[in-house]
């Protein structure tokens, strides 16, 4: 029996760390970069599929088809074959942070479902590899939803990263692996982290499970300009009858009139200070990566694909090579006495990347603007 | 005036340590290497026009095409056009190594001109950056054949290359810069070859100035089977009146009786043993280089080619990138923290080497052929 969870996946940010593979017209959500047969999107869908009563991805309006054709099993539109499981996609129609898309989806589901509807959550471009824990880590934030509060799911460290937010863990438990929620605080620098991990801190994955009450209510106090606007934006929107496969406009007047903030920042920071925010702790071995640079995208490609039958490794180490599609995807590569390197190679684009320095591609990228080739993000 | 000389150019090898820019179907002297708008061949005929009584250009028949098309100023069949100069291209059937090549060109040239006649050999595939210290070097080689020795030209080291053989120079001199040869050496391993340029030993680079009767006498001696076959061959071959752009079938079966040897042990290496070869030492200022290796190339290259309008190069230092044709010519390429790296961009290879390890790629694209795609070679 599925959990009552209504799913939503934000569908955004461009993933310039992993430029070339990853563009703004074509961005790291709708790319299948592990070489598994299904983009992080597709992967995402497929691990949250079993776990809820429906899933609602938001997207920019210029992903909106590329996101539909990437789930075809939710463009049946007659209601016999649906059965009990509803996908749909939401187009918006210009990026205003993560507050805005989450919220519209709520608000969505809290129309069609009712204030009382559990929604999570969950980024479109991570990857997890143990279903079973992820899906025991959701079920324990949904016990903590369903006891009144904003939950999250806290990710153990596997390292002292500085890529990501930490989560302190408060005591003692509501239930098991079901802590309150200290305090959140942003990346940290190195020795920092290590401070962070040695002390339990968890990575905030960006994963948020909570009532569709709560969060209104929630933004009724800290922003009841957004609360006013998503209201009246989701009505709308279900007025209007939105099936998968055909866009439902929303309406930009008022769209752009929402404050452009980060769920973080317009939900989980005020809710904590409360008191009113609990962590639900994955289990050590849930696998989680965002996939957030070459580093790790390569070492998660190592352990996933066989012997590369188009690389010449020659006095060579630790030297990967990623391919996109067109006229590379079957080029031959040599490399000779190289180290830690990442190469990607695509038809308009090569990046040669030491692997320690995966997290400058994006301040590399960024050169590209300067002179004029803009066009190649 | 032009000075006596009737040059060869000997157009074979395939080149592989310039791998995957130089094939064998399309090798290093058909290739515009350093981007100055013209091929290795070119610029060596280029070099030798203002020199030479005639060249000839011998190579095998699978390139004839090819050269031909690089010479296009040779193709003026008539008689009035042609002035003094004449350039001709000679197919060779299989590849039987230097002496046969060489020594085809000079009896052909013995036939047409005489066996009075001086030819000189001179490598399609090197470059040289000081005509007027080149020209200095030919004129004294030239004098030393007028003397009637083999003569060649030695080039003042600039390091202690283990690429190249050396010639140890006898005393006293003959004229200015013209020594007696002591003895031929091969390429050395590296202490070695800093004793040999402290003991003022020149590079060899292969090239041969020689009275064409002088060549035809040592061939009678060491090699009578060659200098037989080669007196018919040649003969057959002036009275079929080949023309630049149209193939003269050398018989094949003719052709394969010629042992298969190089220039250096077949006459070289005997006539120094009987001190019938001097050298001509070039100006420290030649600016020689064989373009033996990326390392070579990209050196080359940074001193000719202006800042590259597609390369990002992001906390990156002595990384090179060379371009082939085809689609990847205007492919932008983004380096980040890399150091010492040669990367080759080709349609269908990609290369990245450590330029400490140029040497190595010849090896590294052996390996090609074990997985069975000799087919980009």
């Amino acid at each position: 029996m599925p959990i009552p969870l209504h799913a939503i996946i934000p569908a955004g940010g461009a993933g310039t760390r992993l430029w070339p593979l990853s563009r703004r017209s074509f961005p790291k959500f709708l790319l299948d970069l592990t070489g598994e047969g299904q983009t992080l999107l597709q992967g995402t869908v497929a691990r949250l599929e079993p776990l809820s009563a429906s899933i609602t991805v938001v997207t920019g309006s210029r992903h909106f088809l590329d996101v539909v054709a990437q789930v075809p099993q939710w463009r049946d539109e007659s209601e016999e074959g649906r059965g009990w499981f509803s996908g749909e996609v939401i187009a918006e129609p210009t990026p205003r942070d993560s507050m805005a898309a989450i919220g519209l989806a709520a608000y969505v589901i809290g129309e069609r479902y009712g204030d009382e509807a559990i929604v999570g959550s969950f980024a479109a471009d991570h990857l997890i590899q143990n279903n079973s824990a992820f899906e025991r880590a959701v079920r324990t934030a949904i016990a903590g939803a369903e006891k009144g509060y904003l939950a999250t799911i806290g990710i153990t460290p596997t390292e002292p990263s500085t890529a990501f937010g930490y989560i302190q863990r408060g005591a003692p438990p509501l239930q098991d692996s079901l802590f309150p929620v200290e305090r959140f605080v942003e990346k940290p620098e190195a020795d920092v982290a290590a401070k962070y991990v040695e002390d339990g801190y968890l990575w905030n994955a960006g994963i948020f499970v909570v009532k569709v009450q709560k969060l209104k209510a929630a933004l009724r106090r800290h922003l009841p300009q957004m609360d006013t606007h998503l209201t009246s934006l989701a009505r709308e929107y279900v007025s209007a009858g939105g099936v998968t496969g055909k866009p439902v406009e929303v309406a930009l007047a008022q769209w752009e009139q929402l404050p452009k903030i980060a769920i973080d920042y317009a939900l989980a920071e005020p809710l904590s200070l409360e008191n009113q925010v609990v962590v639900a702790q994955a289990d050590a071995n849930l696998g989680w990566s965002d996939v957030g640079d070459f580093q790790t995208l390569s070492q998660l490609r190592s352990r996933t694909t066989a012997q590369d039958p188009l690389l010449i490794s020659f006095d060579s180490e630790n030297t990967s090579i990623i391919r996109g599609g067109g006229t590379c995807a079957n080029k031959m590569v040599v490399v000779v006495g190289t180290d830690n390197l990442v190469v990607v190679d695509t038809s308009d684009a090569l990046l040669i990347a030491n692997a320690d320095q995966s997290q400058q591609v994006k301040d590399a990228v960024e050169e590209l603007k300067k002179i004029g080739r803009g066009d190649l993000l």
